[in-house]
């Protein structure tokens, strides 16, 4: 069985509740507080060994990772980002040196984003290093975009480049918040999800969840430096990693045809934008080569369970 | 430095907000939704090895303290519980079926407390299960209930008995939710903890944020069953294991005399209560014995950091 699997089991049992609007299963739960006033609540744990690696990264950017991965998750809604508690285990016999450093990257990414941290826990434990963050956020009188809503006819668009982000962007990306703000504020998005998985596994949520299909353009996947230089030490394609690589952080959303029209032309977008592909009725995602062939492309998927 | 230094340190450089009505060093955080209404705030982590072992406990009742000690959090604060989203950090080639069972034990206390789980976060990594927790809560139009508000002549008392929690009480306890809310809504409760550290240590931390101190009867702190079994095998005092043990999970709290006595006259009260102290102006805890003699007690620490 694989996380998604888990995740759908633990939400079969989920009760329901008025005032949950999104409960298991998106980036960001979200909760009515007061009329169409919501809180979005995301959680992200991140652990030595699988989100950052001791030998290679400082405390500091582990503490900004772990606040920039729950921004990116609260950038996904379009929402703005307010508020986090962090818990933190500690090993025994952590240097208070390094516990300070790690809280001042904590610190810096949440003031860089305006979050005030309001909580938390510090616990130790044998061994390995673990940080949570549970953030919240607000809708800001703004609709919250989920990613059931894609629309058959939508372009799916990206922000950024995509692929190669172990070589380092995985820890110090900046999570796009201000992009998906003012995404949901001057456009009719209709879906969005943030890359963590990759974008042809996150693409993938967005399809089982909307209920459609879609097809990318092999040409039009932006592929990031660092993806070529993975490529030539692995002997994948760059687009391979563009295509299956996670942590990229990156915003990949669907939106009417005549609204990505709009954005396109809209001159101060913060990023890079590129229009990758459209939402169609099938089912799963088809690439499209420049001969206009299409062929069909699998999520490669990651078992947590035996 | 220790845990309460450094959680000192991190909050000198909390930013301020007018929203945030407590922020950190309390059981809960608290954020202002609307007028007096208040959103708690609770995280928790609990770390295997040092909060449940996985030769003594199921993944059930591992599930279960994860979501009972959150619940604590907020039944210290007398408020009402409502959400939770909970991550979990899997070994690696955990089995489909501990995690469906740590999972069921998640969500039988829940329910039985009618909290919702709302989202989460599934990771796994090398070695060790960690789970956290965070909750929230609302404070129904009562006031919230913070360790900063103990006054001069105020009564100390105390839900349940103490000590020996190690022997299997700190996994199977009831957090006290109803009783913190019965509290609330009844009486006039100055300020509210719930024994985690252990009762002096615990106590500790309302003198220091209420400016005051307090006298203990040595022959009035409620002993438990357990405490007294513990004491046999480890050769210190019953009494030594009520007033040091950790995970109690009883709420300490203090009250003016007169509510203290409408409190003690009260029928239905679903607990044991216990009168065990009082607050004085001076500073730290004093212990006084039957003779009537006053001796100093202090917290026995523990150090996280080098």
């Amino acid at each position: 069985m694989d996380e998604f699997s888990f995740i759908k089991w633990i939400k079969s049992n989920q009760k329901k509740d008025k005032n949950i609007a999104i409960g298991i299963g998106d980036d960001c739960a979200s909760i009515r507080i007061n009329g169409d006033k919501m809180l979005l609540v995301t959680t992200d744990m991140l652990v030595e060994g699988t989100h950052f690696d001791l030998k290679k990264n400082t405390p500091g950017e582990i503490g900004k990772k772990s606040i920039a991965c729950s921004i990116s998750d609260i950038a996904a809604m379009g929402c703005s980002a307010k508020y986090a508690v962090v818990s933190i285990c500690f090993p025994h016999e952590t240097k208070i040196k390094f516990a300070k450093e790690l809280y001042r990257g904590i610190n810096e990414m949440a003031n860089a984003f305006n979050i005030k941290i309001i909580g938390g826990d510090i616990v130790s434990g044998k061994k390995i290093l673990v940080v949570n963050v549970t953030m919240y956020g607000k809708n800001e009188g703004l609709k919250t975009i989920t990613r059931s809503g894609a629309k058959v006819d939508d372009v799916i668009m990206i922000t950024g480049e995509l692929g190669g982000s172990i070589l380092g962007r995985h820890i110090t990306f900046k999570p796009r918040l201000k992009e998906g703000l003012l995404l949901n504020k001057k456009f009719n998005i209709n879906s969005m999800i943030d890359i963590s998985d990759g974008l042809v596994a996150d693409l993938g949520h967005i399809l089982e969840k909307s209920g459609v299909g879609a097809v990318l353009y092999e040409d039009e996947v932006p592929i990031s430096a660092d993806a070529e230089t993975l490529a030539r030490k692995t002997g994948s394609s760059a687009l391979h990693h563009a295509l299956h690589d996670g942590e990229d952080y990156e915003l990949l959303f669907t939106l009417p045809c005549n609204e990505s029209k709009k954005l396109l032309s809209y001159r101060s977008f913060p990023v890079r934008l590129s229009k990758i592909g459209y939402i169609n009725e099938s089912e799963g995602i088809k690439m499209q080569n420049s001969d206009g062939k299409l062929k069909k492309i699998k999520s490669l998927g990651y078992k947590h369970f035996k």
